[in-house]
């Protein structure tokens, strides 16, 4: 099948893919708490709706365009979770009055005054939900700050809808082991609910506790008073999730079909026609793993490495450079000009976004089916 | 104007982009050689027709998927300037039959023999660059090479067209001196005269001898024995291209416009609604150029950076963080939630790649005019 397909290109393993889906579902279900999957990696209506958890039916996204892409396609519980510039306000409530189910985000008093005045201009009545932050790495009120009260407090004013707050743990990426995983899921949890408690106790309803990671939510144990978890990496997962032990190598679902334009014999080794426009520039590795450099190459005919890794240690915009892991040269005649090999992505969210769309392999005897993705701002 | 686009988005500066355009365009007339436009970089027809260089009509571009493009644009002379995988010889013939004329590039006896077999059996009539390495880079025959006549004789005796060479001098993105590229851009020339003339005492045409970057183009003094000249980046510059002199930072005429949606007041940093998906995760500085993380920030309503610089130190799918170059706090007041900012890339077609198209601004009366991209393969 892989033969037929035009190189670059991006292939799902729909088993991988099914099984990788399921095992976060049945982990989640065991701890009766719902899962919102975050449709910022895979931006595709077909596999969206096998991650949706059937008992919400809600998702997350990171854009305007994958809202707007999703709802167009019957999803309409969405949570934009990234915090709302007010410049965006006015499309936000112009998608609203389409009918959207918009949740947003916010961590300023600032931006909940922009909201309130927005309120007060469109007579959208927006659901917000207080960002907060657990481990210092990006956006986020501290629980126990005044000013979260207070953008609680504006908006309330403002006749907005004081939903709840939402939490991600991004530092869990920065984790050497499962262990720091496990507690930065338990700080996760635990500022959450402080921050909405304190909300609930100054009269808003915080009815929404929203925390997540693919990590943190593969690790977690207790769920206790969260209403929903985010995850989305874990559809595909990859090599810095495999790094991290959220998966193994052979877990991931997604990977590059690149083919062999040329031998660099000098240096034992070989060109492809993958080169950061169909890879990334992603280099993100877990801080215990090995550097893949722009990813790790598969067996010809196979989707698993060798036990002698090669990996992607170059990359112009078409062209990549396959070499050893272990610095010994590549013997060209077992990789002759035309070989099609696969690589596995460091991280699955920026090596899909570099592609228009996927072919879903299901098992050797389907033909591959396409799926697009949504993109843009 | 820019208080009304969508963030985050690309603008081009229309006279920046114009007057590197021009200058580059009369380098080489100068220099009286002719300009085969790289359009890897802008992936836009209306850019292009302005890069195209009159009395030669011909373009570069790095998929089959831009020849499309540019093909169904009215340009028909199209260098294809990544080696053809045998994989591709089919689309390419198919593109032949519709009356695209694209020539290719291979550099391995191999894939020579690929050309000549599809040529027995599509009845089409390849025309071929061989590839030339100058610089151990990434491909190319070494000029003085035995693999380099073997692979024409194959083509010959397949009766394709041996039309010339092409080498591009990519080591000149990794000098620290004008004077290396200078030399860079000798060897360039010298190794494509080289390979040709050898070509052309065992009987090959080899009428073409294409080389090129931007640097070695910008910096190239002598183009004797030289045809065409490739170079794209020049169109919008970045920040490489400062680092390498090859341009100043007030001539970067592409810049990710982004929205103020946060402030880390105890890092005394920003956040921004400009991460890696708008940005790339190209790091890419010259070797003797600072650090500017993922872009160089520039003040508000202002195309030009402050001083004391800002940068974008981090970057998340949707999130970009800014800081001081120098380490001291960002007032937040001087930059409230809302503030608009411009960031100049640090490689422009990494940057560009991210995006479905541009909004071009040529003055402040007139309305941003969009230009759409290609993309894919």
């Amino acid at each position: 099948m892989l033969e037929s397909l035009p190189t670059p290109c991006l292939v799902i393993d729909g088993r991988k893919m099914q099984a990788n889906i399921a095992s976060m579902a049945t982990h989640l279900a065991q701890h009766n708490v719902a899962l919102r999957p975050h449709l910022k990696t895979c931006k595709n209506i077909e596999i969206a709706q096998t991650m949706i958890d059937p008992r919400s039916g809600g998702a997350t996204v990171s854009t305007l365009a994958e809202a707007d892409y999703f709802f167009d396609h019957g999803i309409n519980d969405l949570l934009y979770a990234v915090g709302v510039a007010p410049g965006k306000l006015a499309a936000v409530s112009e998608r609203m009055t389409r009918g959207m189910n918009l949740t947003l985000v916010l961590d300023h008093p600032q931006t909940a005054r922009a909201v309130a005045k927005a309120r007060a201009e469109s007579g959208c009545r927006y659901r917000v939900l207080l960002e907060i932050d657990c481990d210092g790495q990006r956006a986020g009120f501290k629980p126990e700050s005044a000013e979260l009260l207070e953008a609680a407090e504006i908006l309330a004013d403002a006749d907005c809808d004081v939903a709840g707050v939402m939490v991600h743990a991004g530092g869990s990426y920065l984790c050497r082991t499962t262990r720091c995983i496990q507690e930065m899921a338990i700080h996760e949890r635990t500022s959450a609910v402080l921050a909405a408690e304190r909300l609930r106790t100054a009269g808003h309803p915080a009815e929404v506790v929203s925390i997540g990671s693919t990590p943190t939510a593969t690790f977690g144990e207790n769920f206790e008073g969260v209403s929903e978890v985010r995850a989305g990496v874990h559809v595909f997962q990859d090599l810095v999730m495999a790094g991290l032990e959220v998966c193994r190598i052979d877990d991931i679902a997604l990977s590059v079909l690149t083919e062999v334009i040329g031998h660099r014999s000098s240096q034992g080794q070989l060109v492809v026609d993958a080169g950061w426009m169909a890879l990334s520039r992603d280099r993100g590795r877990a801080p215990s793993a090995p550097d893949r450099g722009y990813g790790l190459v598969c067996e010809p005919d196979s989707s698993a490495p060798g036990d002698d890794e090669l990996i992607v240690h170059g990359a112009n915009q078409e062209h990549g450079l396959i070499s050893h892991a272990s610095g010994k040269p590549i013997d060209p005649d077992r990789y002759p000009i035309g070989t099609r090999l696969r690589i596995l992505p460091n991280h699955a969210c920026a090596t899909a976004a570099q592609h228009p769309g996927y072919w879903l392999l299901d098992d050797e005897k389907t033909e591959p089916q396409w799926l697009a993705r949504c993109a843009g701002w």
